[in-house]
């Protein structure tokens, strides 16, 4: 009987569930996977022949044959004058490379979900791809499917889940270059490139994301929503995968999966549509490069800046390290990766599955962050008040309104309604051995007033037709 | 009125010029342009990747990877331990490359025409192909664009024509072997890249000659008869063009331009189509391999019997070289064609545009070649008489026959004829500083009874459906 | 008149200032240049060839030669097979070395002297050494005075010394293992090669610390008491050069200049010599090693745990980074030092120009260490006391003794004293945005009970024959 | 009765046998080893670090720094920029080398010893030097003693000689450099390097040949006297070792054992000292260069001429040839060396143990060189009669004259006395096949007027004291 039932309840799903169509107004209009907003904090990963000269940034090859001057003079000292890019590969030698290392920096970081790339802009692709003869890891360089070790690994830990990253275009593909010259007319890059190779990926990896990139080309030419549809309706990953927007010429921002808009995409506050802020350890690079000092890796402080303004607005943080090319995570990345892990074991429930709130900062206070979730606040101070007095001005309070610090064995804080809202919080003077945690903490508000946006506050919702009118 | 006339004339252009049709019937009747059978002597050249390990033969990789001992070992001795093929396209520098020197050494070898390899089985392109991104000479390695380049050197010199090897299989392509796996029922490689390649080098170095190879798979797969067909109508080198027969399983010896048949074909006996033997100075190898001593080598007198039954035969000589990883052709490759240019700049008129006459060895002595024009019958003399006296039994002589050495100063050879046919000639001893040439001998014999193959025999003819009954 | 006048100078310069003999007994009379003990706080830098495979560590030739199966296996696996450990050398390239860029950091790291590997077993110089041909990092690899460029950088420093490790003995220099056979009746190696060297570093760089090690042989044969009596009577650094103690076997921790006894010294009591603790960030490698993850490397409270344990028993703290063959100090690494200055620049007068105090640590509660000046007391806190009281047992209180926290803005702390000797101290409650420090913290006392002690305790004094009955 | 005094001669000898003393006078009156002008044709090796490179000669380094623009340019196109000349060693790999092919091919060419370069002017051993740390073939590059095990490969073929090349001076050690900047008034680089690298190849290898060169410096800075005494009194080779005069400025040409006066030193004439021509088969390079072409290596008839020449004026011909970096000989150098061998397989009586003639060259024919032994005047014509008829100035004939032509075994030749001296020879003409070799022939003339001359000349007559008064 119960059988039955369920045969049912399958067949009337099937009934209802339309196909999505290969055009904007039916894609967009898949809810995302939950997995994806409730993660909310993830690891990027870029790895490539580009961390072979480890110099500048992985734009290297890019930066070099436009002429830039430093690339030039990096080239002219250290190489013979007739050295090619793809010379490099023979060196992407990864002999350190252990999946499992990685998987358990990862895991440790607190992060949800990872996204490597699988291809950059250089168009070497990081998996034994059938159209990349001889321009990827198992045919040059490190004889290893870097794709499909990180897979497994990170698939091995619980509640972590494995993105890919594409780039649609590749710089100096001769094919890209010819479409590209007849204004995206001809399209045999992307027939006999991309889009095998994104079938390839997602029916090998069976990725739970694909961070699209390098969209430089009309939509059309790139057969976006073509693929979009097989991907939604009938791949493997149909239920689970979520996609970002770079999807082609004006697309990013406007449609498809998430939003990423553009590099460190971080608006201060809240969108009408899920979104997620990518950034850089490093602030100057997404890939490993040599010549870079410790003032350039952010602190940890800056980190959970970033973690708190990009959660508080509704957006996912998607932190960046770049492996060295013989495949080691130095060990400045692990550290910092680890502090994000410290930190979020203490404070996790302000930040996972969390919403934002009506306010994402203070009217009054600056460095002062919220979000929520059924019936708390939290508010994420980024800067120990200086007399030990917090004021705020966004939260109403009620009569039976409680204010902890998240972690803390300690009393209940102290606090005081302001006239018509706001109120003042007291910061007791806790010796550091009594602390909860570093660098950033955490207030949990309970017994505000209630309010109307929480119960509609989904990670499913962040869709266009059902857009909230949030105050922005 | 003048476009009136335009019109006319191409419709009776048209008219009359029917266009082959891409099936073998119709592309098998296309005369084969006349430079190639007067032309006789060829240089092929085999470079690539295959050229920096430079070990057993241009095969290496296929050797290597099937597990044969030696390569194994070679590699095990000398390389780390996840080396891949393809990490050796970095080291084929060519900085030594001078095409120049090399149209030199064609040249003064006396070969009228040199077939280049633009791509061997390994996939690597010695031209920038569109289809070859990063497995290329110009974006891996040499930086250069190796064809290119020696199309223009030789070029520039009068009287030798520019030739193309082309593979059209590649061992290792996941697209090749993906459509082999499918028996050849898809045809990605072939749209992907075989034909996109064929196509960018006709119509870039427009060369005189498509010596395909690695026809693995049927014709049909290979679209071969397509790509004549255009090859033969519309290319830029229609008129010009030379073709072999290695376009499909069971097309070789059977079917296209010229027959190779097999490597080193040299069959010893006249075919009755045009043919060549390709074949190499170094035994065992078409590249270059460094663990190679003298022995392996031909000596002068080994390759001018090479020549001698091959161009009795009605066959061209394809003489192989194998420059190094940075460009060279070693001393004793320069050597050898110098030599053969040396003997060739006296018994050229025995060579050049010569045809096969009725008999090709003789019926009497061994070691003896003919061959012949119009007029002249030339008996090649691969070892000087023993005791001054040859004696031959093809030719029937005539009381107006003579007999005389090719550059020798010195008077006519006496001869008697033999009953029936054949005849005795007297070899003078001729001290060896009045000697015209070393290493064989080329008698003119004139006035010999006519015969009727001697108006007949014209390269043009050698297609099959004007075969001629040659004894064989 | 001139002569005997210069005669007379020479006369009493003699009188009053005697020269060293070549003999310990004469050589361990003289004592320690002020600045070194004035300084406690050192950077040692291990640099050489082994920084180029940079695995295991900088014993890397050695382990690799004796058969250590990890690195043989990462041999086997990484490089061919007749690699020698000299082919790294080429590799040794240098290019991102920045000496002022080093400078920077040490100098931020409030040491105030720089120990550079001149050089290691491996017999490497890395200066163009006139015994090293082709063996030295201008001659092969880096192309530069490595030395000589560091020197200069640091010297531009103000307050900051430099100094120079040099290994006696080379593993593997065949000229050593022919002494060593001969039980080091010969002395081949000496005369051509360390004396010639160690002369040449001295009379070129004058550093101001020579760090001698690598002293496999008895001090006769390797002419140590010649070569101090030289250096300590006529060479360019006689007045300021300070020396270590591995000058042959069973020298060290008995003759010489500070004693160093074994790698990672610190013997958590006072020693009745002047000695050094040289130890690592990264636990396991003094050379910098890729196989290292942030577990291998010393938090900046375990850093300070040892540097607290190191001052307070007398000795200097030298801490050793590993740069990478390409000549960067790695941001972990530069992040230590940073933390090291941070804290030194609020702490710095508990530890530079300190003595050790009659107690070292604490006779009640662990983790605490004591320094101390003419007047005043420190006491270094490791870890915060859990419930705001800190007992101690080793000072003895006078009515008007004070205690404050170094570097804090509030108020003295209240204390009482303990029965007998001891006292307790309450540690408010100071919130973390009003802590002067992170990691550890410095408690300053002033008038406690008066001691003999502190008018005898210099740096100068740190020499045998003029022993304190110390505490130990 | 003749056995009788010679054996009385030789116990004389026996009992007076001083030893020589450390100076020219004595040293110069050591008779030279008879094995050394039997042998008569030696082969010279130049194998180094210059070999990687390969480019221009052996001389490379010092081109390159001295900024030869050819050397300039080749390394700004092919190496990074801080390539350092010791960079190279590390593809030194010598992968190819068999000792055993070599030996094979020395063999087959006819010469009777052959001289490896242990050291170049670069200063790298081909030996595992104790002098030489990691500036030697067993420590970086090859990681082979190859010196040792060509030593090995010759001395198992019979009749072949093993000796070896030595630099006294290196173009760029320092220790050098500042003996020389001192006038020689030091001797550093002698007493560490030159010396005991000299001792230690004389009893490690035990030579029967040392080949001095690089003598810039006075004889008595080398020790040259000091060491020779030691080597003929008391070395392991004392009583078989030959070497020749490169010992110090001025001491070429003048003392030691034969002389080599100057690089190619052909007099054309006879010399009162045995002398040795040494001489390169690529005529620009001692090293094999990779930028040479066919045209730059002689022909077999212009090193026979080079054969003759030498020979004939009572020199030894030490022919050179230049190995890979991978160890090879190639084809080129094989086939030159086997040529070689083939006319000495016909030609070796007029060569081997043969001495000068009265006459060298002939006063009437040019081309004509002569040789002889007890009985017998040979005569190399290097190119065959034009019309068949030789005239020759020299020879004084008898009735009893006998010309025959060495190796043809055909009739004497006939010949007929010209007035005064001289004769006329007839050469018959002799078929190609006939012929008892290529390039150069040799006549045997018997029963030509005795002459004094031919039982005093040998080989161990050629020192200075017992000088004979050659007509010059």
């Amino acid at each position: 009987m119960l059988r039955l039932l369920l045969l049912l309840a399958v067949v009337a799903f099937s009934a209802c569930q339309a196909r999505y169509e290969p055009n904007w107004e039916s894609l967009d209009k898949r809810p995302l996977p939950d997995w994806y907003d409730k993660g909310k904090f993830g690891i990027f990963i870029h790895w490539g022949v580009f961390s072979v000269p480890s110099f500048g940034s992985e734009w290297f090859w890019h930066s070099w044959r436009s002429g830039s001057k430093s690339y030039v003079d990096f080239m002219t000292k250290n190489y013979r004058q007739d050295w090619a890019y793809a010379d490099f590969a023979e060196q992407f030698t990864a002999e350190f490379y252990d999946p499992n290392a990685w998987a358990d920096i990862f895991k440790a970081s607190g992060a949800k979900y990872v996204v490597l790339t699988s291809k950059h802009h250089e168009g070497f692709t990081n998996w034994p791809s059938k159209s990349a003869f001889n321009w990827n890891s198992m045919d040059v360089g490190p004889k290893r499917d870097l794709v499909g070790e990180l897979a497994k690994a990170v698939r091995s830990r619980t509640d972590i889940h494995f993105g890919l990253y594409h780039s649609l275009f590749e710089w100096y593909n001769p094919l890209y270059l010819e479409d590209a010259k007849n204004n995206f007319t001809t399209r045999k890059f992307v027939e006999r490139k991309t889009m095998p190779e994104l079938y390839e990926i997602v029916n090998t990896y069976e990725p739970d994301l694909i961070w699209s990139d390098g969209d430089a080309g009309p939509d059309t030419y790139w057969n976006s929503t073509g693929f979009l549809a097989w991907l939604y309706n009938d791949s493997p990953v149909k239920d689970k995968v979520v996609v970002n927007d770079r999807w082609g010429n004006g697309i990013g921002c406007h449609h498809g999966g998430y939003y990423t808009c553009h590099d460190r995409y971080n608006p201060g506050h809240i969108v009408n549509h899920k979104w997620e802020n990518c950034m850089t350890i490093d602030f100057s690079s997404w890939g490993y490069r040599r010549n870079s000092a410790l003032k350039d890796y952010a602190t940890i402080e800056q980190l959970l800046t970033t973690m708190a303004e990009t959660i508080s607005c509704g957006g996912n943080l998607l932190m960046n390290v770049g492996p060295t090319h013989d495949g080691r995570i130095l060990p400045i990345f692990e550290e910092r990766l680890r502090q994000m892990g410290e930190w979020l074991k203490v404070n996790g429930e302000a930040i996972y599955e969390s919403t934002p709130w009506v306010h994402q900062n203070d009217t009054v206070t600056p460095k002062i962050w919220y979000t929520s979730n059924a019936k708390t606040v939290y508010v994420i101070v980024l800067e120990w008040p200086t007399d030990g007095t917090l004021t705020l001005g966004a939260p109403t309070t009620t009569t039976s309104t409680k204010v902890s610090l998240v972690g803390y064995e300690g009393a209940e804080f102290k606090w005081s309604a302001k006239q018509g809202s706001g109120m003042v919080i007291d910061f007791p003077a806790i010796p550091i051995n009594k602390m909860p945690c570093k660098w950033a903490w955490v207030l949990k508000m309970e017994n505000l007033t209630t309010m109307p946006w929480q119960s509609l506050l989904k990670a499913s919702q962040f869709v266009k037709d059902r857009e909230i009118n949030f105050i922005n």
